[in-house]
């Protein structure tokens, strides 16, 4: 679950639609119409914009930015070192089975590779296409959204000005100029909430998600490759930490005793 | 057929055009020297800003992104694998008239290259540069709805503000004022409408299909030159399968049963 | 004649300037004080942004965009395999007589360079860096279109803010605020004008026509060099029809047979 | 203490409150509710498009903007050239104690890598790494303020349609209308206020600090490598000096004398 | 003395502040209060994005671009030519004593560097430090008026939503309503005017002077190198003659002739 999604967009909402009911006629700021004019409007052209196979997407990644948790690096990083120790110990076919245990497909797939003896450019080739691919797909999921963020407020204007448009051809009763101009407006409401409460937040969380999985998988492949390479697991752990920020540093070093000794040794 | 296009535009028409119409005066939104001056005005700028030669292929490029049909990656693979096993049974030479019958101009121009005997280096090097002129004449093709998507709201912005300024200097009928202004707004609804529910979709869904058509042409070389170079079908296929997205390295999979098998063996 | 640039402006002119006289009241467009503010006003600041040597090439530039041929890319080929072919018959030196007659000065001197027997890599670095500087200095020309495009709009609501404020304080005559609304909008017109109809395409123009023409003269490079390696005009020919469009090649085909039965020999 | 930041700030903040307060009714521009909906919609939105973890870091990344001080350059030098003698002087592992005394996290860090005995190209890829890293959480934060930048209008604007939408459906009192769409436009004061006067400025001073710090710290790289090389200390200071910009290296010249005559002997 | 910036800014100033004293009341666009919120709280958001190092060299710059000249390559390209043929009769020694006679400081740093001994490589190696820290400088320049040239407008719209907000509370007077709106819009349009009649032409300015001036040194450092080398002195003329546009290097020839009957030896 990501709690920022979640708790920002409730504030978001909360300050919003508060903002509407304390205004003391909530009901003024829904118009079936009009919602389904920029709403859908927008809807369409997004899917004029993709493909099928990306709109069918769409739900799904939406529902990452809310659920999706970021990867676990510490963990990554304890489970690479202890198959870096196993494999040195046992061998690299001692690694098939906990592989086939792991929950992460890349993860297990990668291990598989080196299990298979399949030579080491190879594996730095496949792995590097796989997460060039996975970089691609994210891309555009998020390409939906930015359109998304770009056409809502265009149709919301869109909207307006055909409100406006029928409003001021009957302009005999002014006082029918206010409401009038009250239920033109709400299309480019309707466009600007879209774009900011939803959209743009939703299109910059998943950028964010992007880098944290893509650096996960940079760090799946420096371990999976120094463990084929038969490098000593202490070694490994050093050249897995540099992927990690200080704080995750420290909360490995915490959960692990004794590297600061032996890393005066090795100096030596 | 692309669906995505016909629906989506679809879905778009019906809304916008939907709530003018339950407005209740489609008529007002109708006004003949209003589109001339903002489409005609529009598409003048845009073929200043291109040559002849491009202007000629916009109706072509048009009809693309609402028919192409995306390239048939797995086939693709398949092909490339099927004729890897033919060249290693009976020589490269046995290509030559599959080639002949292929539909797809790049890939039989790919092969007869092959079969010719052109050096490996050649062949790439010519495909490379087949595959660079494609991306940039796809390019070309999304300059011009994009110079479009810009326009057509300035020219929209440009009739509005001639209908204000003519307007304004007639103020003494206090009642002609709306609709004046109506009369004026009808251009920038025009501009909006072009752009937003037209030239913006189509410019992002050519990116979409550029995108595709690369691919699909790099899949290719990567399958001629690995056939060039004699390799095993079963390599082909691996180094293919990496440009398919998940989905379709299943439904590759799934057409093709004893992959799996071979794939231990070649570890060893 | 460049005839997209003067039908496209031809059009957006009659469109616009004819919606304008449709209205009745052409005059009220013409204020010369409004233009010297909004074009004078742009104009100026181009000039602050730009060098004095740049200004002075202005006409010169947007002449091009107007008058310019795109290159004969077809006619560089035939003429690079003829060189091709004189210099495998009769020697380098015997170029140096046809390099003097042609009317681009850019192939003559670099026939002239091969003539006098310069060394390969230091004709393709001198003929590089000709080609660096020239699209430099295209760039450095279009700059000044994008900046008119940026300022004439800016210049125009300038304009529009000077008449606004100058009739809100004096609103006395209710009667005199239409007239003065409309005086203040013609400056917004005026620069969304400049910018729609005439900066924004020239400037997108000439990126089209620097690109033909880099283009083009990679094209002259890559012949000359091979020219000076001594290689077969058959070979010369098929390094450079690369370089052109997919119809063009075919224009090359018709008018020389034969092309196509010495391919496989070739091969061989 | 950023002086710029804080003098900048009062400087803005003086000159908008004051010119509010001239006005004679500051009151009027106090609105609990808009700055709810505005500032706490912009930053709901900021925390959707942020990781929780970097969410935490805001206040210090802020406080960063005001208080923190420019590296120290001269200094660095200055104390990486007496390491440099040192070294020279009394072998690397001297260096162990004065290294931990510095108050400068990386350099000691550095220094210790380098009395370890790791290996030069190691030690460059871990520094290397340290300051990508770094490069990759500043640019996190700096986002941040980016998001703000681009929210606070657009939920400024969100908060002025829902005044002006609740105002005009009650148009019957004409002397309402004013003071309605003041409280109306509160809010897109307030979004353009926390845009223009906090978040765009820290931004771009968030990317001037980045821009200082990864010069310092690659000063920092240079220095230890060239201690490492056991080069002379001299060389240590010319291939410093040129990280230092023209007023700093005459200031570094006045503090250290005889240097210039030692650099004709280099030269020899 | 940049001719550009004087003419251009006197231009757009006279046709601005013509047309507001032609409009008969220049008075009403003056007004003090208006413009310490606008320019003043734009200068405070500058010197909160930029440091007070960077704030202290803003007249400098901003002189700069008024009273710079360009760099005279011709001149550049003819001192090195001498240098290079002194070099050849007298020795690399010989040119200390004409080096320190230059105005031009980094020319004569080069020349020292040579003169001195230093091994080709470093003097390389410095001075493209050298060029990259003065490209880095004249951007941090460069920023600071493109901060302005944002902020203004932005300050501009903060200052006329003040204005707009307390006049719409005391709307009681209808008289008072267009002087109010005309003093509210004065904050727009100064903010306007900083933007484009001073800070975007400017910035555009100090770009192109950036570009003359990287250009300049990197044709000191070819030359410099060629000396070093010891290359033929005409040798020299052709390396640096590719640096000059096509309109310069006439003169050059004009100014120095013979050069082209050696062309023609040099190529044997």
């Amino acid at each position: 679950m990501d709690l920022a999604t979640v708790i920002g967009l409730a504030i978001a909402l909360i300050l919003v639609i508060g903002g509407i009911i304390a205004g003391g006629e909530p009901g003024a700021f829904v118009d079936f119409q009009s919602l389904l004019l920029t709403g859908g409007g927008t809807f369409g052209a997004v899917i004029m914009s993709s493909t099928m196979a990306q709109i069918k997407l769409l739900p799904k990644i939406t529902g990452k930015s809310f659920f999706a948790n970021p990867p676990d690096l510490v963990g990554l990083v304890q489970t690479l070192v202890s198959f870096a120790e196993k494999a040195r110990r046992e061998g690299l076919l001692a690694l098939e089975e906990d592989a086939a245990q792991l929950d992460d497909v890349f993860i297990s797939k990668s291990i598989q590779l080196v299990v298979d003896g399949t030579d080491p450019e190879l594996v730095k080739a496949i792995l590097d296409t796989e997460i060039g691919l996975l970089e691609e797909r994210h891309a555009d999921g998020k390409k939906m959204f930015d359109a998304m963020a770009e056409l809502a407020p265009a149709f919301g204007m869109l909207g307006t000005l055909v409100g406006l448009i029928m409003m001021l051809r009957n302009l005999d009763d002014p006082d029918a100029l206010g409401p009038g101009m009250a239920v033109a407006l709400i299309t480019t409401f309707y466009g600007s909430f879209i774009a900011n409460v939803f959209a743009i937040p939703i299109s910059k969380k998943l950028a964010t998600r992007t880098k944290e999985e893509i650096l996960s998988r940079e760090l799946v492949v420096e371990g999976v490759l120094a463990i084929q390479a038969g490098e000593n697991p202490r070694i490994v752990e050093e050249k897995l930490k540099v992927f990690l920020p200080p704080k995750l540093r420290e909360s490995l070093d915490e959960e692990k005793k004794g590297g600061g000794a032996q890393e005066g040794e090795e100096a030596e």
